[in-house]
């Protein structure tokens, strides 16, 4: 249901970040998360360079804040947000069995959380360093 | 506020457990979730059996494994799991430098979540594998 | 860090809901809550309507709606109102064995919430009914 | 998948919530949304009510009302919501640039939300009042 | 988009996973669910044996407990699992008029949940029992 | 429990930011969330520079901006977000009315957005434009 920007429709400013993505990341394709924001330029801009900053390899590897992202957008139920993010992560190397164990963190971490919550868990003092 | 039950007053049942979380995790401590979720044995179990399995090194380590777990609490707003997962954490060795970039992707992901969600936008026949 | 607006400084309006709320409770007591929504007589009314009309005994009994009420409000993570309605639960008869088992179901519902996004399930035909 | 009841096979009950929705909105139309509540006249006419009260023009106008909705909604990621009251925002004067910033800041919110969990920031003194 | 393992071109171990579900549930059909699960027969038994456990009658019977999974399942926005849910509610035993109170309360839930948190209510001294 | 760094602690580069945005929002106090992300330098620059550039006023003024920011954090229950953020809304000029009421609409919204869910509602064919 989003408006889209195609490339041949888009502003040279929104070119600018569609040829950036295609050039950080080595493809010749935009998905439509790019082309819903570029109805904005502003906030295509900074989500793309905040975007590219943090999901740079640093102390954590590619592959691990891919499943990290993927990890929150099952959380919320994005359901864009997963199939986007489960495609990077298996192309970052994501095999079967890592995906597994993903989603079993996922499902236990929300289930204790609730947990936590509806037992009125206080924190130890020695979580509180 | 959670009615905790502590090692001296707990049934054999729930001893037995306890006694496996201080042996899996070389502690001679029990924190709080556990000693509320005493309160119901089989839950105890069940709950622990299933962190054991899940949360022990596989496909991926357990720090990374840990690192999921503090994504999913920091965005669910779960005090008592991102306080008790992030020190598990550290001890599993995330660095400041880990924190850091862990936090970064959490952030960004749940801000494009939404970007995502009140931009409508439909997921990418490439992504629909 | 609620303003709260007690019996004696409130309004003839205020008063008339305090009034309802104690008598239909059976109690001489106003929690936290509605001395915080005092501040606005409109959604004080409002609310405590609403409440009253959904929380009577009907088609279910009020101790099935005040879990109902706690499973929503352990998923949510609002501390004030795992508080309130448990003690409510409590009050309506909730056993130790029930809570038990409420929290085992919002814990898996949780978990399973989170699975079937992950996993991008989709809909049965079966369920389209 | 819900069960939509329309105009002609509703019971008067729910008639007279169809006819004020339309007269109130100026339309000749009822959107799903209220066509499955018609499941539950009690509820029809209570969350009309609620809603005919809420989002009538007061200390904030229509417009910031329908803003404030879109971005409590795309927050939960409820797709029906996004739509139905992004078209209301926009029938109420919401322009281009408007949406683009209501989005910028429903995403940063998410985010700093996330990090204000994550880094277990405690609330400053200065905020208590 | 989710991979589904069909029964004929199951392993042995998931094979007797399905089994039990068709057992356990008086039917000869297995949900997509369980069919992407079964990607990981780990967490496919897992979660299998949970949900047997934790939803057999017990202090709730087995009407209440799918009726609190679709409380859980609406708040989190999660559509496979309030479709599936409701379902089984329905055939748990849920007439028209349950469904419609079951809705009312989880509705109203949400709402103060975040009334409570927009107002900052603290918790009552009563209530930290 | 967060770790806060103070300004006579801070780095140069932490420093700037510090500075920026006492200037910018004419006060000579650094409120905690700064403080703690101060640990990260990179995320300090970003997020605020984000903020910085979001909340500007533009097509929507500030204040709107803050009960945005307001109406997202009561939703997600993030408590330092919500005290933080009502004192920026009522420092740019939100009367005790206009909070009454954007609190009535995130309430409102909270509960249809799951009524919504739990109906299975589909979008409209006029809302998808």
């Amino acid at each position: 249901m989003a408006t889209l920007i195609e490339y041949q429709d888009a502003s040279p400013e929104v070119r600018a970040v569609y040829d950036d993505i295609m050039a950080t990341r080595h493809t010749d394709w935009i998905n439509n998360f790019w082309k819903a924001l570029a109805r904005d330029p502003a906030t295509l801009r900074r989500t793309w360079e905040g975007i590219k900053q943090i999901m740079a390899p640093g102390a954590l590897d590619a592959l691990t804040k891919e499943m990290l992202y993927v990890a929150v957008s099952a959380t919320t139920q994005c359901g864009y947000c997963v199939a986007s993010h489960t495609a990077a992560a298996r192309k970052a190397g994501m095999t079967d069995a890592m995906f597994a164990e993903l989603m079993a963190v996922v499902g236990m971490a929300n289930q204790t959380n609730r947990l936590a919550a509806g037992y009125q868990v206080e924190i130890d003092e020695a979580f509180k360093v």
